[in-house]
């Protein structure tokens, strides 16, 4: 019979950025991740397809959180305005207690080519289901595609001052001052 | 002594896009395109070093000519109208000789999921170029980044409208209407 583990994900993740900010990525295997945590190999795998999705782990959810934002934004919206708040309801997602996790991920995947470009992937399709929304809402291209990559910008953008060190402003906070530059950006000339 | 085959590069480009498009990019070996193209396996990797580089070659010329178009926009330019300049005058890269090619290439990277990845990765570092271009320019972030992903946004909509089957429109033509488009997104909504 398998044990059920009390907070064993957790534990697994945990030990696993660990090892993945001291050792390297490439370094660490499934074995030093489990004994880390004080569980077995198995156990890893019960949560875990393999090592680089520990990083990846709640993808789905993190989508949703947007798709959610697109589909509950007021009818009235335009677009883009669909999109920003989408993107700030889905801030929710990264409240305070999970900057410190948020800050030691995003150094690993710096530090490893081969997460840089499944995150990448991870925002590219993340661009594309937000314009599937907008899609559903009834927005033609090429303004559905528009907003929804300005939004990934912007979210990627925020996101990367959140967890900047000493950063201690939210995540909606630092979304809206970007979400504002996007506007001013396409302002006529000043003369 | 190596011997200078008149063209090889094109012929070997066109003899790979066709069995690709036929066959299947997985399914396709060296030899074969080697062989489709008159040519030996060797001469294949003395211009290419696998059979994905067959479709991605001249990528640095392509991001090229961006920068340059960035380097080339009046100096009083917006950072996004830097960027539309750029989209621009890269363009020429892309012209109605070089149609039926890149419709044909685009086929066979949306049959093959790693040619995607690759595609996406390309793009993701085109922005990253672009951005970094801006930099140069004296623009800041957010601005920098908001403009070049933006930029990219547009290009790739356009080129694949101009793609498209039975698209006869100029690229800089669908460009231009799409940076318009861009440009009315963040236009206040109408009451």
């Amino acid at each position: 019979m398998v044990r059920w583990e009390p907070g064993a994900r957790e534990r697994l993740q945990e030990a696993a950025l660990d090892l993945y900010a001291t050792k390297g990525f490439e370094e660490t295997t499934v074995v030093e991740i489990a004994q880390a945590a004080g569980l077995t190999e198995r156990t890893f795998f019960r949560y875990f397809a393999d090592k680089r999705e520990v990083i990846f782990a709640g993808q789905e959810l993190f989508q949703k959180a947007f798709i959610d934002g697109v589909a509950g934004a007021p009818k009235d919206a335009t677009p883009l305005e669909t999109v920003a708040s989408a993107v700030i309801s889905a801030a929710d997602f990264f409240g305070d207690d999970r900057r410190a996790y948020s800050r030691q991920r995003s150094t690993v995947i710096s530090a490893t080519p081969e997460l840089q470009e499944r995150e990448l992937l991870k925002m590219a399709a993340l661009a594309t289901a937000i314009a599937a929304a907008l899609d559903e809402r009834g927005v033609t291209e090429p303004a559905a595609t528009l907003s929804a990559e300005s939004g990934v910008t912007v979210f990627r953008l925020a996101f990367g001052q959140w967890i900047a060190p000493g950063s201690t402003r939210s995540l909606i906070d630092l979304e809206r001052e970007i979400f504002a530059e996007l506007g001013a950006l396409s302002a006529p000339t000043k003369s």
